[in-house]
């Protein structure tokens, strides 16, 4: 009867999970090849052979990181909008929870999903770039269901789903909370420039 | 008369410039922590040493690097557009040459001002963000001029120089040569849809 106590396989859980929490703070600041093995099992007060208990390799941290952000997106953006019957305020209210989601800034998860955008290799990488590419083809299905419908002028589904996304995601550079824009003030004024553009017609 | 022949200069002027090149490569495939001192010496075949006869540190040897990126990016861009006196051609123009220069991708140094965007700390900080604010400020005053101008609709120029900015510069994550979207034609698109919008008035 070799079977683990729950308590035994709860604390592993815990550990495991504050050793991607400790994991995505290093990586966040540090970037992915600048923060070592070394530097991340010190921070969570293990030897290097600790920490190889928890996790398989550096790059399998680096994917479970990543799918945890791309969790926490699904659940703040894409889920809260996917049953909106209106294709444009469909969009417009994934905008706007996007926008939300990089600006509160609070998900060191999203943020490496953000800049280490090219780091994973072979099946890590395609696995999050397959989700990537959900949240992509959601945007140009729902530009072209607002198109067929006559809501939204006729362009680019794949230009338009990009330029959405450079918008909202560039953010994460520029952004500071306790900038001149305030985050509401900034979703309220992207939504009116991407959706109503700037000439006058 | 201690005197350096002009050859000698010229061939140390030659060495930098090749060993900034070399370092600018290994940093835009590595990132800038990932590629050490050691691995750009050994890519310029020289010692450790030898490398520290051409850069005083890593950090000046990306600032250099970023520098001549700002230098590419403002000679491609900036001053293309500045003497146009039509403010709503000037930004349509600034937006297809910043497009241009992002899609074809050759420059190693633009890449990594886009990527390394974090990286620098103290003074080498401040004078590249000191370049990056006046292109911001650029294209504010612009928007500005324009909307006096009753040319574009009243916006909030920070908002449209930042989604500007966002839609032009996040192409640098996604734009494959060889993909569905020739640069022209995202030029174009993009154009269209950032100036035309998408709602129909």
């Amino acid at each position: 009867m070799a079977r683990v106590p729950e308590s035994e396989t709860n604390i592993h859980k815990e550990r495991h999970r504050a050793v991607l929490e400790t994991a995505a703070r290093l990586i966040c600041e540090r970037g992915y090849e600048a923060a070592s093995v070394q530097d991340i099992a010190a921070a969570c007060g293990l030897t290097k052979a600790g920490l190889y208990y928890y996790i398989r390799s550096k790059e399998e941290l680096l994917l479970e990181i990543m799918s945890y952000g791309m969790d926490i997106f699904e659940e703040r953006v894409l889920l809260q909008v996917l049953a909106i019957s209106d294709p444009v305020e469909r969009l417009k209210a994934c905008m706007e929870k996007n926008i939300f989601l990089v600006t509160e800034g609070w998900s060191k998860e999203v943020t490496i999903i953000l800049h280490e955008h090219d780091t994973l290799t072979g099946a890590a990488r395609q696995q999050i770039n397959a989700r990537k590419r959900r949240y992509v083809h959601f945007l140009e299905s729902s530009f072209e269901e607002a198109m067929r419908e006559g809501r939204l002028r006729p362009v680019n589904p794949r230009v338009a789903a990009f330029s959405f996304l450079g918008q909202v995601l560039w953010i994460y550079k520029w952004f500071r909370p306790d900038g001149q824009i305030p985050a509401e003030q900034l979703a309220r004024e992207m939504l009116d420039l991407f959706f109503g553009g700037l000439e006058i017609r």
